[in-house]
């Protein structure tokens, strides 16, 4: 039987900005614009794929150094994209991702091209990307209510859409928003803004209001392990998990020696060299995996496969993205037997995307599996236009959530922990 | 996009007998005939595919049970499959495997299908089944010689062509067969059937005569630790790993602390659940993966992925294999990067097979990746019938070594460790 070859013939890196409102986290306050890169890879074949990124100025220049390297290779040698990424970078290159901490350069540059590898793969054999990871093991990916404290508005703009949202009671009206129109049935709440007793209370209003809902409180290594475990104790049998309450493998193993319930990690554990020193100190009993980190869709299997070797709990972290990266979300997610607790999202947060129609509509929560070849999800060349003039005029380069919070809050500063 | 079925509907489990030389180990001897299963994958769309893997009865029975669970599953749907092949094995059921010890059930029965599985996907999709694992990165695949002590012939039977090996002169006599017909730049003695002293012997013999080729030991688990620990003294600077010295993780993890070269290990670290245990006590170096057992060529990839994580080498196990498994183990082999020892192979021990041609020849100890469609290998059917015939007419149902051993060498008996 004959074979044929599908060779990357260029790779197209778009930059991307769409308006995000004034959510609130441990170190400021998010920009009114996020930013996102494009991956669209061509071949001799005439199929072409998509990816997702970020897109801070370092990262576009990395994408952009992997995209010329990978010019020629056949779509289904992802090993060779990765060794070709990983020579760009010297061995074990860690860069800061905000908030998710030191994640692996080769992983974090690679991850785009193997999902439009993937996505080309999926279209060549005429089956939705899922398939290629194994198959769906269920038909829908539940995700969570993804409940954020938040200004009213940006400093100087409209009152946006979703209102002010700054003690329990405003966290609640969002979560029900959040539940009637998605039908999400967990809430995580975004914590590590205010003093954690008021957090504590937010929580427990959320647990009257959604007796059912398994809930989830996230400060962001906001806490020393002194006050993580005061919380997790005052939070015991309400949480189904308490994520990342502080900074570092140490302080969490420190942790969760004394809390009544799993901690969770995207900050502590995300790159693979973090976890043997994890498992050794028993630091996390869930790890939220991130294909964007993690280095792709098959090594996000991987990580995964390990949780399940060594019984760790699996879940999935979410920055602020667009439908191409919550099509690959859903078809890792469908794919991975062990992925048991409902995903992390922002996607009800965002008005403004760059794939054409709309290909995803909650139900219940969850999303089906698109059933389309590869990743089920085409551009809106107007709207990737659009978006990209957006990323042109706003003047945003890199994420700085407390460079927009200090100019807004005189004195603000990063402080972790800060409680 | 559309997207296309392909369906199982019917599958073939064939028991084959193809000759065996009477090779020696720590529990016995090969018998006159080793025996393995072909299961053959048919689908709606027409295309077909293989896999090999064990025949003994209980195996046999299972693989039927699976056989039939699985009908009517679309062949990209392997983890549904795995699925169904785990609700057929309590949880957690472990096999003994002969030598190689307690091996999952699940993982044991699903490979084979796995394997026809992506044999059927690379055919749908015309590209060979590395491709399908991230493709190959690396060009061909070095193997070792796999040295056995053995006698001249079968009781009873005419001497074979390998003719007698009983000591060091034998042993590199075959070794210099096997590198100048195959030009394998690893040796690897099967071990444990001597006092270690005539071992120790015939390794010293084997680096004089072969100064630049890495050398192993396998006694298969025939030493106590401080013969193990005594033998690896006497070898330091000899063996490039010491295989399987001792029996279970806590023996081999004693052996370790004073072993001056890595341990690997094929019996003590053979199912996912033995990897964590094995790492938290540092009891092996180098796992010797074998997609048969390990759940097929993804979680052998898992495993890879694993190894890669927490710092161990990989390399890979045998049994007596045929062809179906030969193409199995070489395209896994070229797609893993950190498979970096020579794979172990029993490949020239054996003069019968079931696939047509000769699609698989040595060149400096190494096999080019099929390059053809799926796997690369086809049935040749008047083989396999003959093989079959073989498997109705020899009589042997399950592997016994050391029942053939004993009714050899009367008194003999299996004794784990013996020295």
């Amino acid at each position: 039987m004959t074979t044929t070859s599908i060779r990357i013939t260029g790779v197209t890196v778009t930059p991307v900005a769409f308006t995000d409102p004034p959510l609130l986290n441990s170190v400021g306050v998010h920009e009114p614009f996020a930013l996102r890169a494009i991956i669209e890879i061509a071949t001799d074949a005439g199929l072409t794929g998509l990816g997702e990124t970020y897109a801070d100025e370092k990262h576009l220049a990395a994408l952009r150094a992997a995209a010329a390297a990978i010019e020629g290779v056949d779509v289904y040698r992802t090993e060779e994209i990765y060794r070709r990424v990983q020579a760009l970078h010297p061995a074990e290159t860690l860069v800061s991702s905000g908030l998710v901490g030191q994640t692996a350069a080769t992983d974090r540059v690679f991850s785009p091209f193997e999902v439009a590898c993937l996505d080309i793969q999926g279209k060549a054999a005429g089956r939705p990307v899922a398939d290629l990871l194994g198959g769906a093991v269920r038909d829908a990916v539940p995700f969570s209510a993804y409940l954020f404290y938040k200004w009213a508005e940006h400093p100087g703009a409209d009152a946006d859409d979703w209102g002010e949202a700054l003690d329990p009671d405003g966290i609640v009206a969002q979560a029900r928003r959040l539940v009637d129109g998605y039908g999400f049935t967990a809430l995580k709440l975004k914590g590590g803004v205010f003093p954690p007793v008021q957090e504590i209370e937010a929580v427990r209003a959320l647990r009257d209001a959604f007796p059912d809902h398994p809930l989830r409180l996230d400060p962001n290594a906001a806490w020393t392990p002194y006050t993580s475990v005061k919380v997790a104790r005052q939070l015991d049998g309400v949480l189904e998990y308490l994520e990342d309450p502080t900074p570092g493998i140490d302080g969490m193993a420190e942790v969760a020696r004394k809390a009544p319930m799993p901690l969770a990690t995207n900050m502590c554990v995300v790159a693979f060299g973090h976890v043997p020193p994890a498992i050794r100190a028993n630091a996390v009993q869930v790890i939220l995996s991130d294909h964007h980190y993690w280095g792709g869709l098959r090594r996000s299997q991987l990580l995964a496969g390990i949780c399940e070797t060594f019984g760790l709990g699996l879940s999935m972290h979410s920055n602020s993205h667009l439908g191409v990266s919550l099509a690959a979300m859903v078809h890792l997610a469908a794919a991975v037997p062990n992925l048991t607790y409902a995903c992390d999202t922002h996607w009800p947060w965002k008005s403004q995307d760059v794939v054409a129609g709309t290909p995803f509509t909650f139900r219940g929560g969850s999303l089906a599996v698109p059933s389309g070849a590869g990743l089920g999800v085409e551009l809106d060349r107007d709207q990737l236009a659009r978006l990209h003039e957006q990323y042109l005029a706003c003047g945003l380069r890199n994420r700085d959530d407390t460079g927009y919070m200090s100019r807004v809050v005189p004195g603000y500063q990063r402080k972790q922990p800060r409680w």
